[in-house]
């Protein structure tokens, strides 16, 4: 619960901490009330340097607080005393170290993409699928590995949740308009963006069609049976900071007034609520009745960017529907999500 | 032809001349082989004043010619010696002065959206239906009222049109994301885009799911029989000046090869390639293999923003396809589809 | 003091409260410790109106409160019950409401520039001139009327003040890069912005070289005696949401180390900080050693968007000196700076 | 003359021909007159492709036209046949390659940073300084190494030009909004400028302070007698595609009347308008009276992207004046200047 005291808070490190998503991390994990930042580690021209040193330009809105600002960047290595290690990898290191860290006996829970679609890794979303953490039992670790979504899968599947348990889905399609911090620092070229949108981020598309089939797939015999919800994408980059907006139409399996829809999605709770994390949001889904809402701009930091925000359903033919749906990248796509992920498994004994 | 040469050019006239739709046609009327400008009209605000003090902000990449600059802007009258008018208006005043005009004997080319959808009137795109242009015969005025599609609905019915005539097509889902200078000036407020999108332009997506199936009907019986096309539209606003880029996704009556499909785009050619018309460009599609094209910024003004850029062909399942297609929402969407359409006129003896 | 409890908030009025200023009065009134709105007025179309509908697009960074949503907006009339009433009006209905409430008793705390030259009015910054509050007594009103200086004087002026008061100032040269929201909205049109700049805002070169003259005064036999600082400014405009950045030049009447002068600066305390006022930022000034900062997305928000940041100190000649200035032009330089006002009244005893 | 025609044009070279200023160089040779690209040089992981695939991000407003886009991108080496090298290379590289091309015969005109204050090189703009050409002829080369300014200080010396040669110039300050194109591809991260401003720049303002010196000094005894303009400048970088807006302030040394100026800027013409050089702009200098003039998206393509452009003269006090100045950075601040640099050592027999 929110206001659960620990005795004593749990020790995290954070692995690649100096780039966006770690810095979302440290930024998130300051005043956490169960969690204590105890190590950072980043690359090796980073190592021996203080954190405020490291780090290029500080994203948080606030300053950054002077005890972590003079905490002195490790090489990554499980080598200190700590139970859960955050990973903000890009692909490359985080196949490199995410396994050691595991088999060293540290809880990983990932931002990375490598190990998602691990057989035995828990692609795991706490409104959706928190069964999915038996996962882990059967890793070959002595800790554990535990992933969360691609940045914009995260929104389409929370919104299409609700609509999956009540009225099942035949087949969905997305058009993202996702923002630059998506792809990291320095990321996205000014020039490639000022006056511009570019139709294509490489191997995105693939991630918001495949995860969704594990993410709403059932645990049956120790195994993800994967869900064969059928889904088409196309990913596009514009000049916003934060937040990903997606463009969805989909097909119901039963046709339904909108209202049903709204109503299903307003009511939508789930196992983070039910458990009052203190990162989930009040509640998993808003919807909005205003023609021009969501926008990244107004709605990314709702709930401290743990919502999802969505608006401008309308029923176009029978049994099909499409909506705008927004969610933060950075924070429910990224750091957020993973540190929801891992006060789930504080709760549920995971660790 | 585009060289031949007239004896005499055609005296032609712009209604709403001051706005954003208004220039473009004055910046492409300047050097016409056909056409030559003797008549701006505005709203009462301007009339009397030069040209050069009535624009406010001259968008023209070269600076307003002199001849031009200090033409006098006139009332909305048709009391002038002139066969073309031109109409940039907005939706009201379009109302109000498009029929005084037809009726007093002059063409009216008119980009507005007010008699677009009526049923004597043709929704031209010579690339398309120039047999449409039949329909004037039956109108009740001296003259004639042509329009030309909203801007987010003609790069679709061109890219769409190869494939309707080679493989049919069942269903069609859009994602538009619009560039600014859709909205005209002011238009959309630099507070509402930078950092940010929008995802609802109001009465947009009405006429992109509307006026193909107009576009694509069949003049038989001096009347139009509509198509019976199926499109469902979700429109954005971006932070692009100009270029509306969109998302389609599709499902064709046959299944083909990505290659036909691509083959179908490149070989197609029509009516303004034939006749060699002046603003007619090279080839109405242009396909790009590159898998981060087309983008507004790069492709928009190809063919003197005439052309449509596709890329991102991909097949999903059986039938169904999606690409991106882009087109210059100022000049293919407004300006210059609008003069395409008068030079059609002229070579086919409407005028 | 920022945690003395009053018995009974003061009640207080908002003028223009659905513009830009006023909503982030609005916003920054919510939780106020002091005050508590009890009335919010607008222009004629909005009256009547639930305030969330005459607001466009509420600019809060969180959803807009219950209480303050489905308050009933007022016209500009003093016929309620209230002390204080904020002004976030334009010049026009400025220079016809602002005395009227003057007369009927209120204090108008006012943000608009109409009466900020007036001899009996003071233009306050309470780190700066606090005892130009005396000025109200000779006020011809049974209330009074106080103002604070423009968005792009703010930042200038607490800039100046330590270097003022400990080596003199001959003469100063600022450029500033404005940011949108100084424009109200819909303000600046997105196509005047895009990929662009523009050398020029009307007006507000005179304001940054006059006002500062009268801040800087003295209150001499109930009279301000200006100071006679010679300033020279050239305005601009640039695509930045929040926050006005000003590169200054300057000439010293005292040869100075720069160390010197970056002490004076985080040395610089005064009025608001002695007495603790809920909205005075615990220092005025920062001053940041990276050579890239102050930068408007990093720096606005410090200390509640209260604080000014300085960066990039150069000597360059003998007595020449330059440096950049931050300072968030809708909070420091608006809403919060009058509410800033408000509350150095409140606590001196000026209401 | 721009209608000469050479019986055979003259070969050229591209060094570093792949980035932004490469790109520009290519677009503005494509169809010169004189110059005919025979090679395209670029570094090791370009070399042996085809140029259109070494290229990244063709920026040119038109396609990359066929007989460039299959030349073979060749390695830095002087061995092929071929009169002027242009070098877009950076300030390394250009250390490394330069001085061997010039030594090997070939007359080197760069756009890089690192020879243009070494005694023995011109750094030349031909409107101010032709006859520091000379200064070649004591090079130690078989060749010869030419340079251009910085994209941010030949703006300034152009609009200070007619001013120092008609009045006399005591002292300049001036802060420039520079574009992103000016910091190379990919130069500026989006997440850095995205509602945002940067008030710095490596080395810029150095270069801004020390060129003009040069720049404006005089040619005795086969030496530059450096002139004593003094300068101060702070540079900022925009969220601009293209185009160095810079806001200047300065004291003469004269008293004048802002018409005098206005008419030295606009009688101002020089060496390549009296030779008529293919890329010369018609005017240097344009001055608009317009308060909101120049702007860079309106502004900086004139007359090829080769002319300055000024505004908003104003007189502050006795002897200081300050207006606004623009110009193209990529074009007359890089490879356009550098290509008249080559035009008028062609005409006057330096090659």
């Amino acid at each position: 619960m929110k206001n659960k005291k620990l005795n004593k808070k749990i020790p995290v490190g954070i692995l690649g901490a100096t780039g966006m998503v770690g810095q979302k991390f440290v930024e998130l994990l300051i005043d956490h009330p169960w969690f204590e930042i105890v190590a950072l580690m980043a690359s090796e021209k980073s190592v021996g340097k203080k954190y405020k040193e490291a780090v290029k330009m500080w994203q948080g809105s606030e300053p950054m607080p002077f005890h972590v600002a003079d905490i002195k960047v490790r090489e990554c290595k499980p080598n200190f005393d700590c139970k859960i290690v955050f990973s903000a990898l890009d692909a490359g290191p985080a196949e490199e170290f995410e396994e050691k860290f595991a088999r060293a006996g540290y809880s990983v829970v990932s931002n990375a993409r490598i190990h998602r679609m691990d057989s035995n890794v828990p692609l795991l979303v706490p409104e959706i699928n928190p069964d999915h953490l038996e996962l882990i039992k059967a890793q070959p670790y002595k800790g554990s590995i535990v992933t969360n979504p691609n940045c914009s899968t995260i929104g389409l599947v929370i919104a299409l949740k609700p609509l999956l348990d009540n009225f099942g889905i035949e087949k969905v399609n997305v058009v993202t308009l996702q923002a630059l911090s998506g792809a990291g620092y320095p990321g996205v070229a000014s020039l490639d963006i000022v006056d511009n949108v570019i139709p294509f981020i490489s191997g995105e598309e693939d991630k918001v069609e495949n995860e969704p089939q594990k993410i709403f797939g059932s645990y049956v015999n120790k195994k993800i049976k994967y869900n064969d919800i059928s889904i088409s994408a196309q990913c596009n980059r514009v000049g916003v900071r934060h937040g990903h907006l997606e463009c969805v139409n989909l097909k119901l399996k039963q046709r339904v007034r909108e209202k049903d829809i709204i109503q299903a999605w307003r009511r939508f709770s789930s196992e983070p609520q039910k458990l009052d994390l203190p990162l989930a949001s009040k509640h998993p889904i808003y919807y909005f009745e205003d023609d021009c809402l969501p926008q990244p701009k107004y709605q990314r930091d709702i709930d401290k960017g743990m919502a999802v925000s969505i608006g401008r359903l309308q029923r176009k033919h029978i049994f099909d529907y499409k909506f705008v749906v927004l969610s933060h990248n950075l924070i429910r796509g990224a750091a957020g999500g993973a540190i929801l992920n891992a006060e789930l498994m504080a709760e549920k004994g995971y660790l």
